[in-house]
């Protein structure tokens, strides 16, 4: 055996040296030179920059190193429900938490705010409750609905519940996609879609009586920017709003209130940068209701014109209608609306949802909600580089809706890769009580980019969210000149003793 | 409601349909274009090929378009052990079972052949058994086994057993890795890994047995044959074979045992083109280890010049040593052997694993095993195109082996998309009860790539198989030749109608 060892030495030092230091040389080239072409890679950081870089990266390698040697415990292979809570504990999180995060330009308004926002509003007065086939109604109203359900006061029925504890605890689970045993609960993508439809269709004739309306969207506001958001873009159906007594409002009159409660907003956090509304009615519909749509799109435009981002349109992409069922209407009207269509959220290759790729592209969007399958359209990459097109993509949102189970198969791995313009959002946080947006940066940075990707990645997400908004202008560079303060602040006050 | 009917119809109509044409046509260009890009895509049918295309697409459409409207029922979503029996009931299955498949060429020898072939060896003569910590220890002597082990004869234990289904069927559960509730026994990749670290510790002494090796190598190539494969390349680590009295061999042995067996297969069935080792020892080892390893690989190629193609490491990769460690006594003896190294079985990105990806190629690998993590590496993608480099994927194996869930989200259907130089292999489809390759076939036809894709990315497969193989010059055009007349045979003799 000696023998063998010496032979094996002489084996292993036959080798000229120089030979080893070329291939080191080529090798560190390659890695080199992929890391300047992912997101964020030619940024270079300040000293300053660099210290929270070490501190950052001293913390992720941490946390990975030790999820690479027990997979058993790295959570991003599981569903997002079992892991979410673990976040918490994490350095990284914490750390990103305080990063400011520019903006958050791909939000469902009435999927913001969590269960236990909801439940408080249920205390209110004048809501009306009851049980339709297992389903909750809420309305708020000054007298007993007119539909054939047994309504009752829900003051009434929780006082009667005997037990207000688990009352609201059982009504909290109607207000949340969260459960303990997703797999079994949503084994595949139409019963995740149900439970998310069936959400919507709980929370919205509660959020959608004006006074809670403009208190709920004052409180989005609050909760971004307590989470270093500055500036939203918010995806609205423009639902009409009601008072107790039933009178029901145009969709210019929401908008209008949207406005009105944003301005209020900025007004009382001066840092803030503000917001704006892109209209997106449901896909699902024909060529009429389209035409309805886009009337109201350019009648809400001109009344809100600052405030309004442009248009889209919403719901299950597999189930709608394609874009390519409205291509002469939405021709024609985007010399008018700047669009935002979401495109290619789906795991279908070369079928009519995945096609919508090409066609929110032909029509000239300005930015693209999920792009998921993008991967697959080799020219339509070219293309959203070209026309340099924001992808807006919603890791979190993906997973629970059952398009990805390790998010480390997420698509955004190699749009990272390429350097392809992403912005992060978060959809609908509220629906799986997420953060306004924290959670879904932590699981891009951790559980989606490389394990070298640094704080020069959430530095790009957080500059790419502000360059691909709707704002124009000075609009624009006043957004930059209020985050690039959020920055430098962060920046120089960072303390990683205060991360241990 | 009627004047608002009339509204949209002129609404509708407005736009001059010359400037829809022009949209259709650049949205048909793009398509097409992309449709171009992909693997196959470049081929022209001929007129009976079509009419064979025809049928698949028909059946490949209705099977899809049923799983588009029904995605509860659209099984690639859930592991293949859910679905993998119903596959049988395809038709687009039947058809890909006949379509001349070219080569396999990612394969491990002991994985090849499933519980109830390996079952039927246990009713062989001089097997002895027993049972340690649950795990089922087997081994052929002529005498009890002198480890510290309840050792009895099989026939014995079978026979004392009182019912031998019972026994087969317990005994047969330690042959495979298929179990009814896969989420459950298989949590994380961890537990996957160890249960087919444990399949192969159980099986490799019984198949080592010298009579049974041979018997088994022959079935193998039997049986891929009877799948319309016709030239295989397999992975071994060229385990010392053993006979009853304890004698064992050296690997030479084992690579010239391989060698007769093939031939003696060729000499029976002259369409078949033949098979060739790719010797693939452990990766988990030290640099001297390798250079034991290296030592083997070149006494072996030199005794079976021909039957030799190059060398490879095995195991899980996330637990094995990175190439990186091996490169100086890698790259000196890159002169002597070709490389065909696993690289980037992974979903990590940016750890040791996912680099394996840079070592493979600047070692120059003729082809790289899995390359699952290739989408997240734009240059070594280029690098791959510009040296031709084979891809061996194997989906169905990375989908049990844990790396991915819904298999649409494979990173194989980014590289059909681009083109990349794939090559469809089955890894150990023994180990999970699959097709030698047919199951990877329709697995990779249907579930990832693009619903359009159709007889050309088949025939490119095929092509591909024979063009990356190891095969060189006559022995080359002579697999061309025999995959022709296959090919052409199939094509000529093809009945839609009895697929029906």
């Amino acid at each position: 055996m000696r023998a063998l060892t010496l032979i094996t030495i002489l084996l292993v030092h036959k080798y000229p040296s120089e030979c080893n230091s070329d291939y080191k040389t080529k090798r560190a080239q390659i890695l080199n030179d992929e890391d300047k072409l992912t997101l964020g890679g030619h940024i270079n950081l300040t000293q300053q920059e660099t210290e929270v870089n070490n501190c950052l990266m001293k913390h992720k390698n941490n946390e990975l190193d030790y999820a690479f040697e027990h997979p058993e415990y790295f959570n991003f292979s599981y569903h997002f429900f079992k892991y979410k809570d673990g976040i918490r504990n994490s350095k990284v999180y914490k750390i990103i938490k305080d990063v400011p995060k520019g903006a958050a330009l791909h939000l469902h308004d009435v999927g913001l705010l969590g269960p236990d926002y909801l439940l408080n509003i249920t205390y209110m007065d004048g809501l009306y409750f009851c049980f339709d086939n297992n389903k909750v109604l809420l309305k708020f109203s000054n007298k007993v609905p007119d539909t054939n359900c047994n309504w009752k006061l829900m003051r009434d029925v929780r006082r009667m519940s005997n037990n207000v504890r688990k009352f609201d605890a059982e009504l909290r689970k109607h207000f949340t996609m969260v459960v303990d045993d997703p797999a079994h609960d949503y084994p595949c993508i139409k019963n995740t879609w149900a439970a998310f439809i069936n959400y919507f269709n709980t929370i919205f004739p509660m959020v959608t009586y004006r006074p809670v309306w403009e208190r709920y969207f004052y409180d989005v506001l609050k909760r971004f920017r307590e989470d270093n958001i500055l500036y939203v873009e918010v995806r609205t159906i423009l639902p009409p709003l009601y008072e107790l007594d039933g009178t029901t409002y145009d969709p210019v009159v929401t908008a209008k209130a949207y406005k009105k409660i944003a301005n209020r907003f900025v007004k009382d956090h001066p840092d803030f940068i503000g917001a704006k509304v892109i209209y997106a009615p449901a896909r699902n519909v024909d060529t009429n209701a389209l035409a309805l749509y886009l009337q109201i799109a350019k009648r809400v435009k001109a009344e809100v014109l600052d405030f309004f981002a442009g248009f889209d349109l919403v719901g299950q992409e597999d189930l709608g209608k394609p874009l390519l069922d409205f291509v002469p209407q939405l021709t024609a009207a985007a010399g008018e609306l700047t669009y935002y269509f979401h495109a290619g959220e789906t795991d279908w290759y070369g079928t009519s949802t995945d096609e919508n790729l090409v066609d929110a592209i032909l029509l000239g969007a300005k930015r693209i909600g999920h792009a998921y399958a993008l991967p697959k359209h080799p020219l339509l990459i070219e293309e959203v580089l070209k026309r340099d097109i924001g992808l807006e993509v919603n890791v979190i949102s993906n997973a629970v809706l059952s398009l990805v189970q390790d998010v480390r198969n997420h698509p955004l791995a190699s749009f990272f890769a390429h350097g392809l313009p992403v912005v992060i959002s978060s959809d609908d946080p509220g629906a799986w009580e997420a953060d306004p947006l924290s959670d879904d940066f932590y699981v891009a940075f951790m559980g989606v980019a490389s394990k070298t990707a640094d704080l020069r990645l959430l530095k790009q997400l957080a500059l790419n969210s502000l360059k691909y908004s709707a704002l124009e202008g000075d609009a624009k560079t006043k957004a930059f000149e209020k985050f690039n303060v959020k920055w430098n602040d962060f920046v120089y006050n960072f303390q990683c003793n205060s991360y241990n």
